[in-house]
């Protein structure tokens, strides 16, 4: 698997031993992580922090410049809230771990010249589904169903 | 003026009085504000606190039922990062106070079935314009420029 979905999927590894949604997500900028972060609903009672969401606030506040040679490295696939935030700060690439669990915004994405690669991982996979399974209606609510 | 319109400028003034962005917004749920917030990039040195972002997150987890008998109100029409949050939680109906500073995504809103109604408001107007003037840079940050 490449390193910085390992990242990511360590960062969702995470979230599930804390009792949350098992999602995680790293930015990276030529070549670095500059943030991490994981689903926090569970654990902030958080109605934002969605595993790109928390890695996007950890990185800080950046200038565009910076955005824009990002690829942003998630398990799942992005929903409509996460992609917004890709596209208001220009980040150019997103690397999807899985989108069988949940398809997001990747059409909205693409059409607006965003890069998105879907990596079909089954260790994401299997994550999503046996958190699916445990907790559905926490599941449900992350996604605004 | 509307009075979730005005509470949503009040908390726009509050974030202008702590140096920040003043952009506001309340999350009103059967004519009751259950989360209000302000811009908080400049104050916590957020990437994702826009007003609508900290007035949902202030609201709290909610399900999915109460977010779709919500409106939220803006003093700035919405980004698409707060944009793809109210489509994630499916709030029917946007009231934005102005769109001559910024224009968010009040075509994607309308073409996925969200109301949405500029009301053209002078003071949020106003305020905003006194702000970019006064901090260009950090206004381009926020909006990934």
């Amino acid at each position: 698997m490449n390193e910085f979905l390992q990242a990511a999927l360590e960062e969702a590894k995470k979230g599930y031993e804390e009792g949350g949604i098992p999602i995680g997500s790293v930015l990276v900028h030529q070549g670095k992580i500059i943030g991490r972060g994981h689903n926090k609903r569970v654990q902030d009672g958080s109605a934002i922090l969605h595993g790109e969401m928390d890695a996007l606030e950890n990185a800080g506040r950046q200038p565009a410049s910076v955005y824009r040679e990002c690829t942003i490295y998630t398990t799942l696939s992005p929903c409509s809230m996460c992609s917004g935030t890709i596209l208001l700060y220009g980040i150019p690439a997103v690397v999807v771990g899985e989108n069988k669990s949940f398809m997001g915004e990747e059409e909205l994405l693409r059409a607006r010249g965003v890069n998105v690669t879907v990596e079909d991982n089954q260790e994401c996979y299997d994550l999503m589904q046996r958190f699916i399974r445990e907790k559905p209606q926490v599941w449900n609510e992350d996604i605004g169903v």
